[in-house]
């Protein structure tokens, strides 16, 4: 392992967000994946790095960091010029904070609500009502982005363009892929184009796509 | 209003960790009580402060300040030498957001489950199944905590007492009144009673209860 970070990843799971952290400020970084979808995360060996049986996880010389927003901040402090959160002023970088918790929060686990109803009630003919409970409510938050965007900014952070974009970005496609309309809101539209055009955002997908081929040919990137 | 903050929040609702933050750094600040009890995060006057309907929201000079995270890092770089989260290294203030970012992000989601089961499922029929499945969880995440303080550490992290420890407290102290168990871990109970003895604790509750108090008696603080 000569990289100097480490990040543990699932396909299409949050740790996109970190990904992309990672090609935003340009580190070295090797990935390496724990696919949820296998319970992967619960194996010996990640429970040893990380007893959450969640994914992402950093590892850097220090030690290990898992949450997005721990990683975001981390690397915000170490790469001050890529400018990962804007930095003009302490409220500034709340702001772009506010946003990634709110995903993290709030965003995150409605989509939790959606996508595993299996987590939250042992039968099967309760999921339904859950999932669309919690939908009514991420429409509702959702909404928040249209509304914030409607003054005409380009990115939600009036100081510029944040991961703060992404992490909403990764959440507004979980919840479409869940079943959310949005199609009701132009703003959130554009802005959503803008976002999946990001450099580091479309390097993310292709470093995630390659991790996950290179481990299905058996090869460790 | 002649402070420099107005904190709004609700009694005992995790606003209490903001609270603690700006008695911690040693603020001017004026609590505004926003009864989600009773509904008044709905309140128009509030919704055009805070659209989210959650507490806390921190108004300051610059803006208005939602999510506990943001406030702690805002008010962490405002006060830099009242210590509210380690910065001996970018991974030490790292690993304090990590155990913040838990606290939001899975602490209080599954916390949400067990007191509000009604806002996951329609009928009340379902409630305790879904309060269960949560409680479950709970117990299993909260036992990151004991493991931690295993190795005879005082506080979360090894650089010492921070506003992390605050907020595992006001989660650990909801689960156990959601039903939640803790009496098997006694490295967390020794952990939980100096948490309590914090004077910023203490001094949220007295400010907390004044403002409520203040409130009944229908005088502004």
């Amino acid at each position: 392992m000569t990289s100097a970070y480490q990040l543990y990843f699932s396909p299409g799971a949050c740790s996109r967000v970190s990904i992309a952290a990672l090609e935003w400020v340009g580190a070295d970084y090797a990935l390496h994946p724990i696919l949820l979808a296998q319970n992967e995360q619960r194996q010996p060996a990640y429970l040893a790095l990380n007893p959450k049986q969640q994914v992402p996880l950093l590892v850097t010389a220090q030690g290990a960091l898992s949450e997005t927003l721990a990683i975001a901040q981390y690397l915000h402090q170490n790469y001050p010029q890529a400018a990962l959160l804007p930095a003009g002023s302490p409220y500034d970088t709340a702001l772009a904070t506010s946003w990634l918790a709110w995903c993290s929060a709030t965003l995150h686990p409605l989509i939790f609500r959606v996508r595993r109803a299996d987590r939250i009630h042992s039968e099967a003919a309760q999921h339904d009502v859950i999932r669309q409970v919690a939908l009514a409510d991420l429409s509702h938050q959702l909404e928040l982005v249209e509304r914030t965007l409607s003054d005409g900014r380009q990115w939600l952070c009036a100081a510029g363009c944040s991961l703060a974009d992404l992490f909403v970005l990764w959440c507004v496609q979980r919840a479409v892929q869940g079943g959310c309309e949005i199609d009701q809101w132009p703003a959130l539209s554009e802005w959503q184009a803008r976002a999946q055009a990001h450099s580091a955002w479309t390097r993310m997908l292709q470093r995630e796509a390659q991790a996950v081929a290179a481990r299905e040919a058996g090869v460790l990137l």
